[in-house]
């Protein structure tokens, strides 16, 4: 079938059969179909929609471009967590060392992106010395010594969602669910983990700002993964706010550390110590997500997932004293307190603007050749709910100096609203999907 | 406005403002905006459509992309006539030497084009030494000594068309009315004639098979020549079958030339004097449609046409003597006839099917590169609506070899249909648009 007919097709709103399909992502792949007609075909498609037999062939063309990891010869079980991003969300760094701590196998595979701040592997490059560019056997042997490793996505895996996705980000492409889902899922099988755990966020710092688009999102890719044989689940978790406290590349470091310390509470904690749990489910080494909650929280507090945390810093060439003292990462040179301006209560707190505040102090990349600077970042004081006062600390800004500390200041206060009325948090857990019987 | 942000607008359904769509139109001609970017614009704004307005926009912009020619040096009113394309659509062979004998000044710019058969330029090189890589110097000398000149589209005018339509062909893109307006309207502008006629085909042929999508095309190329402040007007005409008898090269030639000997009469002469009538009203030297009609006619049998159409051989190099002999044009190597399998009467002739024969003859071209070969193809003998007993000729297939001719004869047989019943053929001329006050 000529690819300009597979086009018309799709732009007339029919669905694509799978040998079409297929052949047109292969094709793109080997860079045989051209740029401006995957253009075309992807506008189509965002605009008339794909149903759930295309979008598992999407995924399953994207997978066979490319290499697939094989994780059979590790002996626990193996399993693998995605976000679909957010501010201040660096769940993995905690959540890779707990579930390891609990036996779990943790081959995890990121990328640097761009956004409000760095990628996994740019918060992890913020510890002295840590290297990322690991090969795929070096990433597996220290899976089987330690259950946990965090390297960077390579050229061979899924090279047909790489030009994909590079395409749809300057062709307003993005926002599409079968797209999205056989991107995240190609990526997820190719990784190789049998056990998979979506979070999929919602809220207006999230990319779905609506939960039931969220839902379906969601429901797609746990479809997609449970029929490629790996037992998927999801939850839907609000994005509404930024996550954690701590906004950037060192701090989150912080932030994970002092969670692993069992030092720092919050939403952050709570959904790693979930996502952990749910995890433990899925394989079984949990009856259930209650049961996996617990088993997470005790890895928490007996230290076993700080030492794996150490153990995996150390591993990655990373200096592990870090764990004990933070004041090894890179420091900002300036800090300045934002105070609140009157009394009342944290309503909001804008989560696209507190990204774009720490992206403009230098944490994020709006072009891949950007240089990232670890120091920087935003540390919120009080948390959506709380009670304020004039003149009280809400947040602090990290820069690199005093014009850079006042502009990030001045963006902070911009983003948190405070009113006079008492306001309830939305939940953090919106839903869960749970994986389909095989 | 970055253009994934127009692109995403557009997505979205909002109308581009001009500065935008300008800009856009500009920098694909420039080559600043790649080929992936407009290919997903064409596709959101195929399914989204465009206002009037963004008709405008599109046909100025692409007219500021290139050259103008400059016809004010003419004395008589200069004209320029468009059809959207059908099978046996040879009119301009016709109406421009009869528009020239009635003082009309017809610079007439073509294009081979991709089709069942060649384009006029195609045809008009059929016949022996006849030139078309005319300057546009030579052109408008020739007007102005004998009223009539058709050359090739040069480089120079409405780049940013070229660009666009080539990529409109290979992404599904083309049958979107203010893409299709603007492309005409900018060439038409481009060629600098004070009145335009359109002449937009509809039935199973022609690209528009919806009479009424015809007639909305022509009302916005209408309202685009009018407000560009030429006077233009248009009729949709039927292409439910071929226009002439004959369909290939030479032939159509041939066609010609027996018409404006008077020795042919038929849909497509009545179309050639309803044109050229027409465009005798817009001009205003004749005083109505009804008028210039009989003008045509009389240029006809006073042979003034033919005589116009000698000199324009002539001019460029051709051998003015193939209007007295036909067999001086290429002869096809074999011919065959189609004879009727049953009695009964004409129903239907397939245009599509019809030209898709021709193509095989060797006709016409898939592809730029490929040669057209100008002494084969169709003749067809009766015409919808006549009775027609078994046995009788229904048409004759000009080949280059007896597999061909049997293949050629084969697939005419198949576009005819043959029925009991007696059938009245559509009407020639569904609708004419008048020029608007300006």
């Amino acid at each position: 079938m000529p690819v300009v007919d597979v086009i018309a097709a799709k732009r007339d709103g029919q669905r694509i059969d799978d040998d079409a399909l297929r052949e047109l992502v292969l094709g793109y792949a080997r860079a045989d179909v051209p740029d401006y007609q995957m253009a075309a075909f992807l506008m189509a498609g965002r605009l008339r929609g794909f149903d759930d037999r295309e979008a598992m062939t999407l995924t399953e063309a994207m997978l066979d471009s490319g290499d697939r990891i094989d994780l059979s010869d590790l002996r626990g079980p193996t399993v693998d967590k995605h976000s679909t991003g957010g501010v201040a969300d660096g769940t993995t760094l905690v959540v890779g060392p707990l579930a390891a701590a609990l036996g779990m196998q943790v081959l995890k595979l990121s990328g640097r992106g761009l956004g409000h701040t760095g990628g996994t592997l740019d918060k992890l490059e913020a510890i002295p010395g840590m290297r990322v560019a690991l090969s795929i056997a070096e990433l597996l042997a220290q899976v089987e010594r330690i259950g946990v490793a965090v390297g960077a996505q390579t050229a061979d895996l899924v090279p047909a969602d790489r030009r994909m996705y590079a395409l749809r980000d300057v062709t307003a492409t993005v926002d599409e669910p079968a797209l999205i889902a056989s991107s995240v899922m190609s990526k997820k099988l190719a990784g190789g983990a049998a056990h998979i755990l979506l979070d999929v966020k919602t809220g207006a710092g999230a990319f779905m700002t609506d939960p039931d688009d969220a839902r379906r999102l969601a429901e797609l890719c746990v479809r997609i993964g449970n029929e490629a044989g790996r037992r998927t689940a999801a939850l839907i978790t609000d994005m509404s706010r930024p996550l954690g406290a701590l906004v950037g590349n060192a701090v989150e470091i912080v932030e994970a550390v002092e969670v692993l310390r069992g030092e720092r509470a919050g939403r952050f904690a709570d959904l790693c110590l979930e996502l952990t749990g749910r995890l433990a489910a899925l394989t079984g080494i949990a009856g259930d997500a209650d049961e996996g909650r617990a088993r997470a929280a005790e890895a928490l507090s007996s230290g076993a997932g700080l030492e794996r945390f150490q153990a995996f810093v150390d591993a990655q060439g990373g200096d592990p004293r870090v764990a004990e003292d933070l004041s090894l990462l890179p420091q900002p040179a300036v800090e300045r307190t934002v105070a609140a301006d009157r009394d009342g209560h944290l309503r909001a707190v804008d989560p696209v603007a507190i990204g774009r505040a720490a992206a403009a102090l230098g944490a994020g990349r709006e072009r891949l050749e950007d240089t990232i600077d670890p120091a920087v970042g935003i540390e919120l004081l009080v948390t959506v709910g709380d009670e304020v006062h004039r003149g009280e600390p809400l947040a602090r800004v990290l820069a690199r100096g005093a014009a850079d500390a006042e502009r990030g200041a001045g963006a902070v206060r911009a983003a948190l609203t405070i009113g006079e009325a008492a306001v309830q948090p939305p939940p953090l857990i919106h839903h869960a999907i749970e994986a389909q019987a095989r």
